[in-house]
């Protein structure tokens, strides 16, 4: 009975990061049948790849990031939990935006699909910040050899993430196109935060 | 030969309890393909969001329940491996009533697509009862380093499920929403005590 | 570079295991949209719940039976891999197979659905018989500390196996609905011998 | 704070490993919905089987592999992990070709989608051999406990793998069938050399 909370909680989340992440390319399909066009068709689905690849991207970056946070944690406790949930709701709901933006970017409709896709990322990352400030403020769930520098390193790791995301919300209603590019761009330089502990 | 059938059992219920959870975005989805009218479209189908999040929330919930017991139990039996195998089937088969919930409600039909769906939520409830009955009566499967007292807790956390998820049930023919949406709050209320344990 | 190679498989096998099982729910649909007649086509889907019902449980005991083979065995050889990859594919087959029974039976062309569908279980057990021959004959890839009584152990269990699969193929070809309630029959006969090792 | 960086990224590559494999089979169907000609559909759609088992094993390989080289790898660095999520972004985007693959060979199209499929398994193996060179150039990330003799047997067995998918690609300009079963039979000839290590 008395093993960590921590890793009945990891094994949920990598299952479902693993998932949603690999359940993205449902969303990739040709809508033509004729096979003298599809050629053509798999050159017009852009979109589809664009959005599949800033999706994968980012579910894996969130990914990275929640295995980072949760190795500075101790034993849970149930908000934690119930914050954790709240959150993998939120990723793993990431493909039904995807498809929206696959379906209807550079088309009539494009400003609704990337809002929602732009919704649920800043919802993710409004999500994410909760569960984290929760476990960290006063260190109410830190573990007792986590250093006060190592958490500054991930607090300062998180700081451009919300509100990057409120931007790319933001971008969604003037430039749908420019908001899913920036997604894909904050993926890339989440990386190097997320990734910081790898070299140490 | 010696590894505890609990670990083998662990794994199993952790990947279907995951996938299963995963697997309801897919039933997410926009019936138009106008592009004009998608920003009404993502509004109207409000009933998959609270389908998807009630689903969500209560495979949640059930899995971490799930972790909970099976921690109390030593070498598993095959009575136990062939209920477990039953519960997670119906908790696999979650997603279908799901998917007619988001369908339906709020829309001719919705009576008989609650009606499954509460009943999927029904009989989930009795097979874990089922499932935790034969464990625990007489200490059956019980380990030796559990207390008497960390049962009585669980019990205490477990009492009130199967009667509420009868009161769904019931409800179901009367109010299809009112069921749903009382499913949810049962999955916020069922929290603290699946996770009464992280706090000890 | 000593970690087991069965560890390692264990890992793959449990996945597509788990995913296979769990993915048999998409299959699971109705097909009118007039939610006034839902009620009725609920009912009307009977064979998708044999069908789903049935997959589950051979999936779910299929699974037991290779952790507990999986556990006599001690580093694998290139030929067991490949052998293991064979037979999960055929495992991952299952689905199909059984998306056709839950169209077909008991109408047109519940003939070549349920053929396919016992085709497909009578592969897995030809599949499964070679694995587990290679690995035991001679005690090719057996771990020192079985004994020659666990082996027997297991091949009384397996013994029925491939035989009762074939008479599955055959009553396929005259009765279609027979063939079906036969294989459930046969995962639920089969559990006992597949958790015997639990009870020891 | 100091478990190694390889096993969350084995992790996260197992689960999308596994799925992306079983998610093939919802790729397979039949396009009649007439009992009548079911088994002659069934015997129509081989290209849908074909390109089932050769995807399966492609990954199932991949995956051997993968296992095998990152167990010669001590802590990962940033770029380490970058390039195995590129990795996986393409090994998880493999069932959409496969999807056109046997919806088009042998019918008009066949040209474009084993070009797609193929392409596909070319970036494979080019992340792939990117990210063992990134890991092994210098020893960058190689353990200690590592031999030179370890490092130049998987070098050899890497070695056809870049030449051959890019055969694989020029061909499918020419002859996509043959392009698609020199893809089946590149799967069969690496297990091999994949699986070499299980000998030793």
């Amino acid at each position: 009975m008395n093993e960590s909370g921590t890793s009945r909680i990891e094994a949920f989340s990598d299952g479902v990061f693993a998932i949603a992440a690999t359940l993205l390319v449902l969303e990739v399909g040709v809508s033509t049948t004729s096979g003298a066009r599809l050629g053509h068709e798999l050159l017009r689905i852009w979109p589809s790849y664009l959005s599949y690849v800033t999706s994968f991207i980012t579910i894996g970056i969130i990914w990275i990031n929640h295995h980072h946070n949760l190795r500075t944690i101790g034993p849970a406790d149930r908000t934690f939990m119930f914050l954790n949930l709240l959150l993998l709701l939120d990723v793993a709901f990431i493909p039904f935006p995807t498809k929206l933006v696959a379906a209807y970017l550079r088309r009539d409709g494009e400003g609704p699909a990337v809002i929602a896709y732009a919704a649920t990322l800043l919802l993710m990352a409004v999500l994410y910040t909760i569960w984290w400030r929760y476990a960290r403020s006063g260190r109410r769930l830190i573990g007792p050899s986590v250093s006060e520098a190592e958490l500054r390193a991930i607090d300062r790791g998180f700081a451009p993430g919300l509100p990057l995301y409120l931007v790319v919300f933001v971008l969604a209603f003037f430039s749908p196109l420019a908001a899913v590019i920036l997604t894909l761009a904050l993926a890339a330089f989440y990386l190097p935060s997320a990734t910081l502990f790898a070299e140490r």
